[in-house]
């Protein structure tokens, strides 16, 4: 059953009024949960992603364990760009290895756009995890175009993206031709979520935070609008919500809104009010917690989760969240209680009158 | 033979007129040099670092090689902590590994303050080498409190320092013990340095942009103050200019130049005329060529490192640097080529009358 229009998270993405702050966390489903590391023992992260019954458990566990207001598909942000014939790999303990690293015109033109049919699993997965989340929202994610692009010219994970770097200041043509590409990619990728029945997306960009604002706008805004106005302008998709994220993003806050988001994800470097400033009027804000917090002992916690929603409500919404995944080590019962103490603080009334308004 | 006080680095420290930037690289002594490769084969790292012939050698290798205006002390952050008894290592692809982490009370009572006799190799090293530099200054350093904690704590390098976190938010009495005892030792590192004769200091917090600025101000300004602070009060030594630095610090500009700085040093993700704002008057800015940048065709450098320079007019004082260390795979013969460049543009007059009157 498809989440009804008044659900938390979807409200509070929209501005609206409601009467609890939403909460889900990213990274939420995965290695924190013991019943995540028993389900996942012996099957490769791709294969996991792969099949639809694991992903649709998988998705489910954080939710019946902590009572967060919605689901994230569990995938990662490399499926899509393996769905399109890219050899590639995810190998513990080091993230997603490229066989052959993108790194000329030549390289780029063999990139194809993906097309339904490539992510069958997906569909699958979407649909059946819809069905089972009783009215809950599932968010759909794909990685944005600079982050990709970073694991495919450096081949992996990297400190500094330094090949990254070179080709986009280097060859201009080659890299937007490359950012377009990983857009439809990353655009087909979530209309082929929204399609089978996710009622908000999130445009991961990891890395992007590696960037100056001037450097963004010229070489990644584009690229990443091109994915976030196309889930807008997707007819019958038309209204899902989109979140935009990544980390270390201080200075890239209101290009990341303007790009075309509804929701700006904010690491904990800046305090959510001072991050309403930077975006402006006409988005939700999602964050902040710091995951580190989370190994503090239990009145830090409270202290800090209260101050994140005292911030959050300079915003006209505001969703929690922590400014990051959750690491892997982290008490999952605290995540729990996390949930709990954010379900229990009544909403400060949104500021703009729009907000109030427009309840119901 | 001591550097002169018109030195241009030290000039543009005090913010006099200059005429023309002065220009050094963080990691000018290092890895991307073949002459140091060849050189340390063999040589564990403290090894190396213990060793004031091959100290100096090193240390003299960019000045060297590139025309920088001035050399900076091969030395490593945790340097200190081994001379005052600490079990660590450096190992190779990973960074600093500590034998036992500090993480109680117990163990922080259990470090000991550093004494000049820890480090007469570093006596020896900084004297042998300023009697070389023929003028240049050479620039002393340490790691900050912060960053020392984050190694003593995690044991080693660490993406998301969550012990060091754990026990900042969760014992703070224990950790501004430990952050009080590392400022000490990094103080009395750095008065050793300057008493054989460094000329300028930078107290590097690598780690600290992992913190916002509340934080910040509450764990950590203090202790890296208390550094600062200490070598503006050291009598003989009172004068020395203060670099501070850190990565990823865009939240943090304006309380580390508060701590106690003449200079701030600045990552490429924030322009040197806006972060010249978030300093505020009264001190020089130090960046930011982003490190990546240099793996581009030399265009594309020459517009950049212009783009830094007309930016960075904007303070009374301006030191171009890149934005973090050079990337050991970058081609040496680029950075030689940046110092010419930097060295042929004359500098835009200081905009306060001060900067200019000062002159002479």
């Amino acid at each position: 059953m498809p989440p009804p229009a008044d659900a938390l998270l979807i409200r509070a993405c929209r501005r609206l009024a409601v009467p609890r702050t939403p909460v889900w966390f990213m990274r939420q489903a995965g290695r924190s949960l013991p019943e995540y590391r028993a389900l996942r023992a012996g099957t490769a992260m791709l294969t996991a992603c792969a099949t639809p019954d694991l992903v649709t458990e998988i998705t489910l566990q954080p939710v019946r364990r902590h009572g967060v207001d919605a689901a994230i598909l569990f995938s990662d942000i490399v499926v899509p760009l393996k769905a399109v014939g890219i050899d590639l790999d995810i190998v513990a303990g080091t993230g997603p290895v490229i066989a052959s690293p993108v790194r000329t015109a030549d390289d780029v033109r063999r990139i194809r756009r993906l097309v339904p049919d490539d992510v069958p699993f997906i569909t699958e997965a979407v649909s059946n995890t819809v069905a089972e989340l009783d009215g809950l929202p599932l968010i759909g994610f794909a990685g944005a175009p600079f982050t990709l692009a970073s694991y495919l010219v450096e081949g992996g994970p990297s400190k500094n993206h330094e090949h990254t770097k070179a080709l986009m200041y280097g060859d201009p043509p080659t890299w937007h031709a490359l950012l377009d590409v990983l857009a439809d990619i990353a655009l087909g990728f979530l209309r082929v979520q929204v399609a089978a029945g996710v009622s908000v997306v999130q445009l991961f960009d990891s890395w992007v935070g590696a960037l100056s604002a001037v450097d963004y706008r010229e070489y990644v805004m584009p690229h990443s609008g091109k994915v976030l106005n196309g889930i807008s302008d997707a007819g019958a998709d038309a209204g899902v919500p989109r979140i935009h994220f990544g980390v270390g993003t201080g200075e890239l806050l209101g290009l990341m809104g303007a790009a075309g988001a509804d929701v700006v994800g904010v690491d904990w470097r800046v305090p959510l009010d001072e991050a309403v400033r930077r975006v402006g009027p006409g988005r939700a804000v999602q964050g902040n917690l710091d995951p580190a917090v989370l190994y503090a002992p239990w009145p830090v916690i409270e202290r800090e989760v209260r101050r994140v929603l005292v911030e959050g409500s300079a915003a006209d919404g505001h969703v929690f969240n922590l400014g990051h995944g959750v690491l892997p080590t982290v008490d999952p019962d605290v995540l729990t209680r996390v949930v709990e103490l954010v379900h229990s603080v009544p909403p400060a009334q949104p500021a703009a009158a729009g907000g109030t308004t427009a309840a119901g």
